[in-house]
């Protein structure tokens, strides 16, 4: 199409308050557009994009056994109650009353939906295992969209549900699920995407897989071990410790600490390596008020999610006042009153720590837990950190590093299943609930991070499999009848060869076209220019301008397709 | 793919409440199902045919220069009390608050949106003419969903805008949008669909047409004229009648008409035509409760589209009691006290009628309404009726008959880009604003609509370009070894040839197997049997019988693809 056609602006300016480079190439590209908080409308550029990667994701879903369906967006109340999580979920999912005041929510996720749509068609063995999935609007209301496409409140998603009779089909088939997600992300050009466990298994378990983008502006943390190569979400990995018992006994002291509250500072006054102090991070539970006290070494944080896995019920970091009973900054094991002590496995096996006596300005050094407080049960909350040991290989090799969760795959059980009965006869006549995988991937958060993942200072460099458009044809001097006619003939011809081109012959400076091109990020521009035309030549380079050729009007086309050939080949490692 | 495979159920029962073939053969065929009143989810039989469907829809607005875009499913309120519409449209659109107290809506239509995303592209005249559209998620809160995707709450539509600085060119690009849209409904098989004028037009004029594909089963009533072509909504269609005065000056007279309240009671105890009668037909305004009574010829009914037009403001059908102060069942033009009186046209010129007293138990007859009442005005608000006289070559050859509307298009004028603030600079320097059009096809009602135009009692019968699959093949006996490998190889040539396939092996008899694939209604049906297999050739079959073909089966794969070519032709005129 003719460039001068495109519906939408490009501009210069970087908009307001954009930290993600991709978010303000999308905003500065013409590419989205704010409608409300989390929630942006599509220009053509990135319509033509997401389209691409849906029939990627359609084709990979397909390949293994999937059939595409379709739920709705708005759903009865009724639906989610089965399941319990019409009252479980929060303010995220949206809720509202229809005309005949029956209550609704805009769907966030299709369990319910899926399962809805095949109790009664699954009710044999025989028929298992199938796939089912949707590519789809979906609304969560967010309390923080953020970075345009990455955090949306609504935005597209391919959901996939299956169901099977055994957990080795179920873990077969998972394999083949994340296999095919490796594939949909090394062929929309970001196949440094990793599979991560994720929260709701271990490192190197099994039960839930992030797939991780590595991006400086990623929300979640990952830990990956640089021996074995495993890798967890660090809201999940195992934080292990070596830690070496003192053959001094020492006895526990009480010391004078005035004003000294934090680790650091009792630690720099006592001397002490922070790795002998037991620090004490406290909390509140949501409901009761009362206070959680974690005991965890000074060098190492809590890690919230392990936290509430652990516990079960909400807490919130603790307020401390006077009534409280507890000495804020003083917290410690021996002699503690008024809150419930939970103890990092940092701590198993050290003695000779320093820690709070419970009274304001004191601390207790040599201290021995099991000595003076008795036995207590550890557990894992602390954050993995660099440098720390894999838990798979031992090594002390764990590095950390940022990413963007771009797909997830989940065994979610029977806990759909067995909550909305469905269940079929096994071969032996028995009903039983089938097991139950889902996988999703958000198609604009996806766009969004191929952008995040590959561009300079300019603008994208689309891969070829998702770019708006394959070749960018710039007519330089649109007003220099030879050069106008050459570079019409091009588009002619690059129209007739089945490629994608957009034609830029408007009467803009050689800048202003350029950096549009930039902005568009096709893979491949093609510049018709007087010098150019001269020797019956058009200039052919690479977005990343690494190829540059030059090549006649018959046989551009032909370079094109070659050229797009080796490009994707090496973007997309497939 | 395998047909035991196929996620969703078949049934030989016609289900409950299911008046409408399609949404009967629908549900039966596994294609969709119920999650709430209005909403359904789609199995995968359907999701390939509205996959297709959708695929043609976007090829012929491509084709007219449309840009798919994306607009939000969620709106923010703010957006819609721009144009007026957040207070003027009435429950059928689905208002709701988020987590903050934001309030939203569900988008029905998208105009608003529309003029938000190009607001800015187009403040210069050289933008123009340009043209968006996209195919998304729409939520409608009817108050009366009915026969299934036929008018469904939550539904799929392909929706367009486009943008124009002239009339001339506004009526130039509907009248291409028009073509585009004769295209879409011939490729999906269903060429007998006619753009018809509708309600905000009047015969023959043109700011706004239906198409309507001829059904039993519509909702619609359109006036068609046997002689010249012209088509028009009932809604919209002007009623012309013609009128003769008797030439004998009859007095008004008094006549007592004890118990007698209809047309037909009165004219039948006068021994009059009902010609010769003027009907009065109550209303009530909805604010005021104030009486409107409308003068019609006996014979002919109230329009009620065209008396809303006329007054702008809601009535209902009036309850009259004793202290209203008009004589229900005898109320008449003279003397008439209490209420607004209207007058069809179809009273003008016309004079010794019988017409109720504003008595109970008494008619006059003899009325002239010049004489006895005055001079009154006329208007057109009279259903057109079967036989009628067309409004466009005045002959008597009106044919009413019942369509289902499968899109609309209409010219909005400056409405949106005013009431939003939406201009551009002209040639002159003059700030204006553009005119504006928009274009609807809804996707589901188009599948149903093709199979209601397109089925026979054992299923729908779909045309080749919008088929789940082309061809259905049919195992008969696979526990016969060889005439299970004859076919597993024609499923194998098949899928090798590129022909979309479903593959039924299962061991049932033929009866189950045959009435499944005819609820598939694919268009051809290839049959391997043992008696088939005992000369080397399968049977070839189109789902309407009309073809039946054997060949060998390596030429089984290119008959296919000639059969389909041919019937292709044939289903869509194309």
């Amino acid at each position: 199409m003719k460039f001068e056609r495109l519906v939408g602006e490009r501009f210069k300016e970087k908009p307001a308050g954009s930290a993600i480079d991709s978010f303000a190439l999308m905003t500065r590209g013409g590419y989205i557009k704010y409608v409300a908080s989390g929630i942006y409308s599509s220009y053509a550029v990135l319509r033509r994009i997401t389209r691409k990667i849906e029939q990627i994701i359609r084709e990979e879903m397909d390949a293994i056994d999937g059939q595409e369906v379709l739920f709705p967006v708005a759903m009865p109340a009724s639906l989610w109650r089965e399941s319990g999580r019409y009252e479980a979920v929060g303010r995220e999912l949206m809720r509202f009353n229809d005309r005949n005041d029956n209550p609704m929510l805009l769907g966030m996720t299709h369990e319910e939906a899926a399962v809805h749509l095949v109790r009664e068609y699954g009710r044999s063995y025989v028929k298992y295992p199938f796939m089912i999935y949707q590519i789809q609007t979906k609304f969560r209301d967010e309390p923080r969209p953020r970075g345009g496409l990455i955090r949306a409140r609504e935005f597209t998603m391919k959901d996939a549900y299956s169901f099977h009779t055994s957990q080795e089909d179920m873990d077969s088939y998972f394999i083949r699920c994340r296999d095919a997600y490796e594939r949909i992300f090394a062929r929309v050009g970001i196949p440094q995407v990793a599979a991560v466990a994720s929260d709701s298994g271990m490192m190197g378990g099994g039960v839930s897989y992030e797939f991780m983008l590595p991006a400086s502006v990623g929300e979640d943390l990952i830990a990956a071990c640089g021996n074995c190569g495993c890798r967890a979400n660090v809201e999940a990995a195992a934080c292990i410790v070596k830690n070496e018992r003192s053959f001094v006994e020492k006895p526990l002291t009480k010391v004078s600490t005035p004003g000294m509250k934090t680790i650091a500072d009792v630690c720099g006054y006592l001397n002490l390596p922070v790795e002998r102090s037991c620090k004490a991070v406290a909390y509140q539970n949501n409901m009761t008020d009362e206070y959680v006290v974690v005991f965890i070494r000074g060098d190492l944080d809590v890690n919230d999610t392990k936290l509430a896995n652990l516990i079960q019920e909400d807490l919130r970091p603790a307020v401390i006042d006077e009534a409280g009973g507890i000495a804020a900054g003083f917290i410690g094991p021996y002699n503690l009153r008024g809150a419930t002590a939970l103890y990092d496995r940092s701590l198993a096996g050290i003695n000779d720590l320093c820690c709070g006596a419970n009274e304001t300005d004191y601390h207790y050094t040599g201290l021995d837990i099991e000595r003076d407080v008795g036995q207590v049960a550890y557990h894992d909350l602390a954050k993995a950190v660099e440098g720390g040991i894999c838990p798979e290989c031992g090594e002390p090799a764990l590095t950390i590093w940022r990413g963007v969760e771009v797909g997830h795959i989940f065994q979610l059980g029977t806990k759909y299943t067995e909550s909305m009965h469905m269940d079929y006869m096994d071969e032996n006549g028995r009903l039983r609930h089938p097991l139950m995988g889902c996988y999703g991937i958000g198609v604009g958060r996806l766009a969004a991070s191929v952008c995040e993942a590959r561009h300079d200072a300019y603008g994208p460099i689309w891969p070829v499999s998702i770019a708006p458009w394959q070749a960018h044809l710039c007519c330089v001097r649109a007003d220099d009848g030879s050069v106008k006619a050459f570079a019409d003939d091009l588009y002619a011809r690059f129209e007739s060869a089945g490629i994608e081109v957009i034609y830029d012959d408007r009467l803009v400076s050689v800048g202003v076209m350029f950096s549009d091109a930039d902005l568009i990020g096709a893979p491949l521009r093609v510049i018709a220019s007087p010098r150019n035309v001269k020797d019956g030549r058009c200039e052919i380079l690479s977005r990343d301008k690494a190829v540059s050729v030059r090549a006649a009007a018959d046989e551009a086309a032909d370079t094109i397709k070659r050229l797009l050939r080796e490009l994707s080949a090496r973007q997309t490692g497939v």
